[in-house]
């Protein structure tokens, strides 16, 4: 009894490879038994992977490490041009995560702008726009993909992935949006719908806060380093902003990955949601068995399985 | 456009009071608009909260500080009863926590019992039973409160709150369950479903693990010092662990509140599930509308709003 197989970590799906879990221990695999999503995933071919447009990811350098973001233009077109030129004028260099609150969000932002002080401090927005339409939905349309997930949603009439990311769509009203799950990127504003420009950014690092879907522009997720958000000290201030300046986290920089030298450039690929290996994973959470489970869940919600990353530059 | 007012914040609901957020800035509140949370507490009355009986919190301390956790009997009285018994045997003093996944668990043991040296190091388990049937779910009884919830949830045919507990029904087969969601105490096991005893234990701190129901003893959940454990470093070793014995956090102790002297006991209360409070708090996230909203979330998830708790020793 005391030796400890820890078996509860097979039952987690990361979201990148080299955390996914090992097989159980303990009781010899059964042939019938569903693999566990490492060997689903080591048995992926070549084909099911996709290499991000370097177009559409920003590399942000923390003093802990590197957050790799993958924007979707077909969802926030105007959005994630307007962060892409703020990136390509340095908006970002030296501006700071101001909030971290707890089971909710992380937030980058223009520290003297939090700070409300000297309006001639605050950076300007250069040659970006400082207003923009809300980008919260967008039409359905053919060109967007389409992967449903039939498992069904509290909030949204139909669930499923496009373009990788996982999304709803509402066919009665024509309508479709990225969601918010557990690691999406996202852009805060004030009351005034078209008052988000992309200089301030929140990362969900707790439960799904599928409420502010519909409400919010949603322009990506992250899709590496993600622990280096989610693990930061929570903020002590109301709402989790720090308290004091000095507690803030700074960003050392963030660029567009097609601007970086070759070599240091994420080298990395997203499973695709329409290969037989996402489907197989999906189905592995659905309808569990092997030796530890007792009841297969059954379902799958849409943020319980994070589409699966790996870094090609890691063994 | 550069006056920051960060209402994202007011979305929130986070697991404590302290945190709530303020109302929004920027647009004076309409008398139709949606209260928000901070206020809806504000306005409850002092038979709405409940004082958890001591015997059923434990209080932990780390390094850092104090994590309480309250736990329910009803749902695993075996389970409780042995980790009451592991406690009172100071079975926890020196522990560490081991293991801490991304988007998925902290997990607490016998560092000794981890490393799988010497077994005359491991801990006894003392009076404490080595196994303990499972008690994944339980049978349906009129002694035990429900508050339906009444949005629909993906995984099981019912949700609501027991005993002021997220949990899950299925009428047919007269079952009921805690769920898990952010911030659920739950028991580690392995394969064999009896092999739990309560001397490992697991929070969760990403998205709800919801396909652990049913298939592990939910024994309570997190009333008090969540982010000590969501924020902690994640494990650089395989599923989370930390490679390194040097990086686990030491547990100080955990007592059982009753065993406190008074002064030192938690002086939290807990916000009934079946008070008009909370049901205007569900509604509230459910059909918001004020100024920054706008479409509103229309359904609520079991595991989107945390039962409020708030700490009497706090001003």
């Amino acid at each position: 009894m005391r030796t400890r197989t820890k078996i509860l970590a097979l039952l987690a799906l990361p979201l990148c490879l080299p955390a996914l879990a090992d097989p159980p221990k303990g009781s010899p695999p059964k042939a019938r038994d569903t693999p566990p999503a490492a060997q689903i995933l080591s048995e992926s071919k070549r084909w099911e992977w996709r290499r991000p447009d370097p177009e559409n990811l920003l590399v942000m350098r923390l003093p802990s490490g590197r957050v790799v973001m993958e924007l979707d233009p077909a969802y926030a077109p105007l959005h994630v041009a307007n962060i892409k030129t703020l990136v390509r004028q340095r908006y970002f260099d030296r501006v700071a995560i101001v909030r971290v609150q707890d089971d909710f969000v992380a937030q980058w932002d223009d520290p003297e702008a939090v700070d409300g002080g000297d309006p001639h401090k605050v950076r300007s927005l250069g040659r970006a726009k400082a207003t923009l339409p809300p980008e919260f939905t967008r039409p359905i349309a053919r060109s967007l993909p389409w992967v449903r997930l039939p498992d069904g949603d509290v909030y949204a009439p139909e669930v499923g992935f496009t373009d990788d990311f996982p999304a709803a769509r509402d066919p009665a009203g024509n309508e479709t949006w990225l969601v918010h799950c557990y690691g999406t990127l996202a852009i805060g504003r004030n009351n005034p719908q078209d008052s988000g420009n992309g200089s301030e950014l929140y990362v969900a690092i707790g439960q799904a806060p599928r409420r502010l879907d519909r409400n919010l522009t949603v322009v990506g997720r992250i899709v590496e380093g993600m622990d280096q958000l989610s693990a930061l000290p929570r903020g002590d201030g109301p709402m989790g902003f720090y308290a004091h300046p000095k507690d803030r986290v700074p960003i050392l920089d963030i660029r567009v990955a097609a601007d970086l030298p070759a070599a240091q450039r994420p080298n990395i690929e997203v499973l695709r949601t329409d290969s037989p290996t996402f489907q197989r994973l999906l189905q592995a959470a659905r309808d569990r068995h092997d030796a530890f489970f007792a009841t297969p869940p059954g379902k799958v919600d849409i943020c319980a399985v994070p589409v699966p990353v790996r870094d090609l530059s890691k063994p």
